[in-house]
């Protein structure tokens, strides 16, 4: 079971499901267990003093990895997240964008789980470290 | 080392340090060892379907965690959050506030933990539960 | 759906699928969403200088979320360990038992999400606090 | 800040510190961000069937982890475990060694933080995934 999106068809479909972050989150390249998805820092993301907050990441993160997993068993799938744990290790640059690198280490019938790390641009120490589990409902049908 | 500030105090400074997002969180109430906290819930916190969105629980968890950690090491102090993991267990109520109840498992000269359960107003079974981690920078005056 | 089986079913049943540690894990408490775990500590659960290892108490963290699970769905179902988080807060007090005290926060039809807080026996503080996740395959029946 | 010991003198201090285990964990590999780490599957490590226990897969996390932080504090330092996160993939095979793949992502002044894959010997899917954070006393010598 290979890719069932490529990249621009995945950008196109969270484009339609997620019109509210348009331009925030983008597919910088995509393989058969890994995605590069990139955060367009704006001034929503950051906190007070110019870093990006939390949440942003925690939502560049989740964002990835349900697109990793939605590249996989399709656009009429259903993926819920089910778990997150995240390590914060270092303040990311100030005024850079994020890129997440996302692996997808199991995709199984009903559980998906991707490994996530997450770098400012230009800088080359990890800012942050996630895994995500999702839950793929049985019937996938729509 | 009881509490550096009650309640009308700690939102006060919430409000001063964070006023991108004032009138989103509010403390409802505070103990030693125990924090409730309010995310009123807007728009931009909705996925599409009406749900509240994983980042803004994610948002809630940590400024509730953030806000009970201050309270008891005081303002001038530094938290900054180094680990985080979440359970998403239920789809929160449509239109709802959520409500997180938060409680300081520890606080330590340099780590500080929480744990946080977070419910939809008027819906019994919790929706989230989460813990975070903060580090306090050893030099603690400003 | 209550319990499928009381204190001293699940006490046997444990005995009879994890002979190689009878006597470590006893159940002390057991009602519809709460389970009251003892680690019977001995020699091998101790690291140098007589505190518990922490194997020991992801050991008791699991094996109390695994009860709650299967006294709510049964003997006959199956539960596999998915997820873990665990903070590890305080070194226990030498020489003495383990108390977890394990909360059932979700029991869905496909995973199941516990709580757990451990305790020295004899010390307020609690030493750590985890968050099991478990799979339950859709075909119950053996 | 580069190694304090090589992977010998590692080995050896391991089994200095911890002789209830000696001949379990073996250092395969190491370098300056990244250890390799063996677990000699024994009967005391398995469930019944055959598979490697959770506690087990713990334990080899956190060793792993542990010792690559101590590589590069040097073995008069001191690291406490203080969080740890765990997915567990898939059923490791029965009667194979696991190998754990820890990469050290950061080595702050109070704060280690490293990422584990573990992996069944002749496996090429991971049986499970870890995170784990170390508080580093701030007072070194000892």
């Amino acid at each position: 079971m290979g890719l069932q999106m490529d990249a621009a068809e995945l950008a196109k479909f969270l484009d339609q499901v997620f019109p509210q972050v348009r331009g925030e989150f983008l597919v910088e390249a995509l393989e058969e267990e890994k995605i590069l998805m990139r955060l367009c820092v704006q001034d929503k993301h950051l906190r007070p003093g110019g870093t990006v907050s939390g949440p942003s990441m925690f939502a560049l993160a989740d964002c990835a990895a349900y697109a990793m997993t939605l590249a996989r068993i399709g656009e009429q799938a259903l993926a819920v997240t089910t778990g997150c744990s995240m390590d914060f290790m270092r303040k990311p640059a100030a005024g850079s964008d994020l890129l997440a690198t996302c692996s997808l280490l199991k995709l199984g019938r009903t559980l998906a789980v991707c490994d996530i790390l997450i770098h400012s641009v230009g800088m080359q120490a990890p800012v942050a470290r996630a895994s995500m589990t999702y839950s793929i409902p049985p019937n996938r049908s729509v």
